[in-house]
Order: structure tokens, then C-alpha cells, then sequence
């Protein structure tokens, strides 16, 4: 992973992580400047009263010991800038950009966030939020895009849960250390994230969220997506922090609306009244702002000339019968479709042609961005 | 009413309502060049294949004969331009603009009109649609607006009767004529909004509704309204319909957003997202957009500088007693204050001061500009 950062960089950016609290642009600076070793160095050597700023780094110091150990058990990787894995998106936040991040799971977090839209709101959400930012973070996922959230109670929960119901990758960055688990009722729904996706801080394993924390944490969030949807938030909330630094990196901002009469929804009504939110209703609108235009385009998603329009029956049943979330044999396809291989096969062979379906090592599934727009209208 | 205007061209143009459709362009640009009483002689004096535009008119001429009873049966009267009861925003349609409104109520149309608000929406809307109408619509009532509808099922009755709810005039604007009960279950209800404010029709009593007529009479709605609200609609509806009507006069649009797993609210949010429209959740979002910059400005409805911030908390306490919808006598607030008479009166006398509160033969309520606002924190 990333030969090409010298280890003692390496090592300095994973100990300023410890030593500084995040979305330091002081320290940014001085990293971009001389490099973290050295920076790193002159903290170790600065005498009390010599420099003010590198004297609070000192406090510290006696921390970073244990280090090593606590990252081993917190099967967490340091990613630093230069890292095939280090997302290029965070460069925007300029000296305020994370010196290394802690990460921990399977997924690879600069891949997962190529394509990834923030989604984020209220952790007090109503049962209509969970179940929006639950069907949202399904329909990008659904779509091949990464949810980035923030894994709190309510809306960050349940939009991770919807992208891993799809079996899509999630990433969840917290205000604490990726070893502890806050809340602590997520524990395995953090546990879910690193099986699929990812789990990311700022803060080295072991570390304890406060306000500032999550407050720094948002600009994190808010980098890593395209752009930011929040699905309900009181009229002051961290969802709308979030979309702040979201706005300030020009990063799109979009709401989702609720009922006027929902004190969840205000500050979702307030972003697109009066802070030019877009409104948005689904995965589709979501990714008319952030998605790439041919890929997403929303006349390949629901318009009325879908390339299947022009499928003859039997094409349609089996294209109706292959599964989006996993893949399936050509037999499985064709008891679910009731037709006999040659017949599932020529099918197959058609719907590959067209792009609707792929294959990978014998096994079929329709090709994500071209569907789940129909749902099929009847069984068989 | 409106001595002014010449008999003949006041009968001509009750008349011209009675042979040609509302909205007719040619019609309006004939009787703005000739007068409503020359274009009617030329068309009695027409003869078949003459001109084909005046034949058309001919074809109705027969019905013409039994109007004035019809009318008087109706308790309808006759408003043209030039009366005083014309509202001028009708102008504003041009060409389009009705020859002559059939007005049926107690209330004073062009006064009704002066303030007033639009808000429209689905018939088939949901209980939250109807919820939000008679909140909107009440809350325009209490600041001194009126309500302009079309009388129709769902939102339109919801928003007539959150208006008459407050004691405030409201105007139904109807695709038949004034005493045609459509449909039969409003009778009551436009029996009630005759009793408070007007029926009006731009077609003569008798007349039946038509698919074109609703769509006709939409015009006349959006240019009654200062700004049009839509409070639910789906993706396509005779609101959105209106809405764009109130667009093409360049007044402002207005949606309340709902739930996104509504279909009832689908056509707000597209009104939101693509046409423009500015998302409101109650009065004094709407006012915030048409109303009158200081006697409806935000901050004496609801900012943080209100006149009753300094008021002492026995003050503030008959405050609370107050009745915004009624009246009552100063035994009653105390009854409902707890506290004796002399410092109720004293109380009534500051806030009369203040200009919280206003007295009409010795009964009191709270001044409906000043306050609904603050829902009173906890009753006593």
C-alpha cells in the first residue's frame, strides 16, 4: 500500500493525528511546508516556552507510545495524501485536509468514493426519514454509487443500512476512533461497514468524540461526496453543519422535504428556501446533480425510451428474472423465469449485447444503472 | 355600483358571457375596439355565412332571453371594468381578461381582492393537504388576507374553510355559474362563503362546468391572487395548471412540499425543483413573498424583537387569554387568565396601548396582525 510515502512520513502524519485534533489549518500548513517528520521532530525537540503552538502539540506526546499496539487491535491502516487509497477529494479542503486518516474494513475508501454522495440527518428522525434515507442510500447503491455518512442514530444509520441492503459499499467516518464503538448500540452496524465498505477517522484508534469533533468530522463528510443530501433536520442540527461545509467546498447541496407540519423536516424546508438546496425526492433527482451524464442519466433510469421498451417478451422475462444485487447461474435465471436454457441463453446473449445484463466467471445479474426502474409489473 | 358605466354596456357585456366561452381573445380585443354594445348588434344583426366568428356567437342567442330572471333567481349581480367592485388585477389578463364577472355574496370583490392569496391544489388531496390548507388559509385570514379558491373538493373547500374559520372573507371562483351547486356537497359551503365573501363566475347563471371552463376559470383565480400556493398536487393537475397561469401574469409561485412518498405532493415538489416555485410551509412564508413589506413583515409575526417581549408576565398573561378568532368581554379573559378585574382591565389597557389588542363595544380580542404567533407556552 503506497511505497512510494516514505515510512517516516508516513509514521509522523499517523503520530500529528494523535498530537493535533483534526482540521488544524496551522498545522496543515506547516505539514505542507516542511513535511510531517519534520514537523514531527521539532515537536519532540521544542523546550517548554520556546513556541506556544508546537508546546500544545507536546502535551500529548507521551500518548503516542502506545500507538502502534492500539492500531494493531483496531485493525486500522493509516492512508496518508499520495496513497493509492487516499481520496483525492479530500485535497480540497486545503490546510484544513485531514494529515492521515485512519481506516478500517475491505472496501478500498478512495475507489468507494469515486462515485459517492453524502447522505446525512437528524439522529432524533421521524419514521418517514429512516425510511426515505433508507430507500435513497438503496437507490444509489442500486445505481453502483458509495453512501458516505456518518454512522449516528437515525438518518446516518439508516442510510448505511440501506446501501448495505443492496450489498453496495458504504463509508462511515466518525468523530472517534474507527476502534470505538459510539454509539455503542452500532457496534454491528459498524461491524457491517467494515465487512462491505469502510469505516474512517481522522483520530487514531482509541479516541473520544466530543462536539469539536463532530463538528470537524462534517467538513469530512461533506468533502468526500460529490455532493450532500439531508433528509430531515431540525432547524439547527449537525446535518445542516455538514451542509454548510458542503456549500463552502461547492460541493452541491440538496434536501429532502417532509411534511410542513414535522419539526424534522424544518431545516431540510429552511436549506431549500433559503440556502438554494436543491430539493430532491429520490436517487434519481440526487444524481441528476452529481451523477455523470451518460451513466446516470435519468432517461436511462425511468424515461420513456428504456433500450428494453424494445425487448421482445421472452428477452423481458428473463431480463426480469436476473437478479441486481447478486449474480445467478443461467439454470437459476431460468427457473425463475420458467424457460429452457437455449431459450434463457439466446436471451442472455441479447441482453449482454444491449448492456442490460453481464456476466462475470458464468453468472448473470442485470447490469446496475440500467434498471431497477421497472419494477417488474407482475411476476412471471 | 358603478353608475358609470352605461346601461347598454353593461347589459352587452352580461350579455357576451352568455354566447361566447370565457377567455376568448377575439371577443375581448372586439369589445375593447367597439364596446360590448356594438359588438353585441353586430352580432343579432349577423346573417348566416356573414361572418363565421359572429355566427358562432348566434348560436346561443335564444338563451339570451331568459337571463334577467335567471339572474335575479340567482342573486347574482353584474361587475364590469369601471364598477368599483372590478378588481383591477383582472386587467392584467389583457385580451383574455373576462367581459364581465357574475357575483353572488355579501363581500365586496375588488376589497376582497385587494389582499389576497391564491391557494390552490389537488381534490383528491391527502388529510396533511387538507391540514395545511386550513392552517395557510387561516393564517392569511388572521393577518387581514383573503383567500381565493375554486370552490372544488380537497384543498380548494380546505382552504375556503380554514378562512371562513377566522371570520375572513374568501372568494370562490367557479368553472358554472354562481347558483349551479357543483359539486352538490359544497352547497353548504358556498352558501357560507356567499354569507362572508363572493361567489364569482365569469359564465351566467345556469351555466355547467366544463373540462375547458375549469381550465378557463384557472386563469382567473391566478390573476385574482396576489401569488398562487399549490398545497398538493400530483404530477399533473388543474393547481399546476393555475400555478402556471399565476407564472404567465408574473406573479409569484408558491408549493408546500409534503412527504416524497406522496403522490398528492409530487407536482409541489416539481413545481420546487423545476419551474421555480418558492416552497412555503405557512402564512407567513407567503407573506413573506406578496406581502405588504411592513404591515406583513416577519418580524411582527414571529421575529425575535416582538412588542410582547417586554411585557410583564401578568400582561403577558392576559395576552395568552386573549381570543385571536372572536371576541370576548374583559369578565371572560379573566375567568380564562385567573385573575381578578382590575388587573385585567389595566392589563387590557396596556396591550390596547401597544396596539396587542383592540376593544369594539367593550369586547376584546387580540389584534390579528399582532400575534398568533407565539402559541401560548402553557395554558394559565
Amino acid at each position: 500500500m503506497g511505497g512510494v510515502i516514505p515510512a517516516a512520513e508516513r509514521a509522523a502524519r499517523a503520530a500529528l493525528t494523535r498530537l493535533a485534533e483534526p482540521g488544524d489549518a496551522w498545522l496543515g500548513r506547516a505539514v505542507a511546508g516542511l513535511g510531517a517528520a519534520e514537523v514531527l521532530d521539532r515537536v519532540r525537540s521544542a523546550r517548554a516556552g520556546e513556541d506556544e503552538r508546537l508546546g500544545h502539540y507536546r502535551v500529548r506526546l507521551p500518548a503516542l507510545a502506545a500507538d502502534r499496539e492500539l492500531a494493531t487491535r483496531a485493525g486500522a491502516r493509516v492512508v496518508v495524501p499520495g496513497d493509492d487509497e487516499w481520496p483525492a477529494a479530500l485535497d480540497d479542503l486545503g490546510e484544513r485536509a485531514p494529515i492521515a486518516l485512519w481506516v478500517a474494513g475491505e472496501g478500498q475508501l478512495a475507489d468507494a468514493a469515486r462515485r459517492s454522495v453524502s447522505v446525512v440527518g437528524a439522529r432524533a428522525c421521524t419514521a418517514y426519514g429512516e425510511h426515505v434515507a433508507g430507500e435513497l442510500a438503496a437507490g444509489l447503491g442500486d445505481r453502483g454509487w458509495t453512501v458516505v455518512s456518518g454512522g449516528a442514530y437515525g438518518i446516518d444509520a439508516a442510510a448505511h443500512r440501506g446501501a448495505l441492503a443492496v450489498d453496495a459499499p458504504t463509508v462511515a467516518v466518525l468523530a472517534c476512533g474507527v476502534d470505538v464503538p459510539y454509539p455503542a448500540a452500532h457496534d454491528g452496524l459498524l461491524r457491517a461497514i467494515r465487512a462491505r465498505g469502510v469505516v474512517v477517522s481522522e483520530l487514531p484508534p482509541g479516541s473520544r468524540p466530543t462536539r469539536r469533533r463532530f463538528l470537524d468530522r462534517n467538513r469530512v463528510i461533506a468533502a468526500l461526496g460529490r455532493g450532500t443530501v439531508v433528509v430531515e433536520a431540525a432547524t439547527r442540527s449537525g446535518a445542516k453543519n455538514t451542509a454548510g461545509q458542503a456549500d463552502d467546498l461547492s460541493r452541491p447541496v440538496m434536501a429532502v422535504p417532509g411534511p410542513v407540519t414535522s419539526a424534522a423536516s424544518v431545516g431540510c424546508h429552511e436549506l431549500i428556501r433559503g440556502r438554494g438546496a436543491a430539493l430532491v425526492t429520490d436517487a434519481a433527482d440526487v444524481l441528476d446533480l452529481v451523477g455523470d451524464l451518460v451513466t446516470d442519466a435519468r432517461d436511462l433510469r425511468r424515461g420513456e425510451a428504456r433500450p428494453h421498451d424494445s425487448l421482445d417478451p421472452v428477452t423481458l422475462r428473463v431480463l426480469e428474472a436476473l437478479p441486481v444485487r447478486r449474480r445467478a447461474s443461467a439454470d437459476s435465471v431460468g427457473r425463475v423465469a420458467g424457460l429452457d436454457a437455449p431459450t434463457v441463453l439466446r436471451a442472455l446473449g441479447l441482453l449482454a449485447a444491449t448492456g442490460l445484463a453481464d456476466a462475470h466467471e458464468g453468472r448473470w445479474r442485470r447490469t446496475p444503472t440500467a434498471t431497477r426502474a421497472p419494477e417488474p409489473p407482475m411476476p412471471g
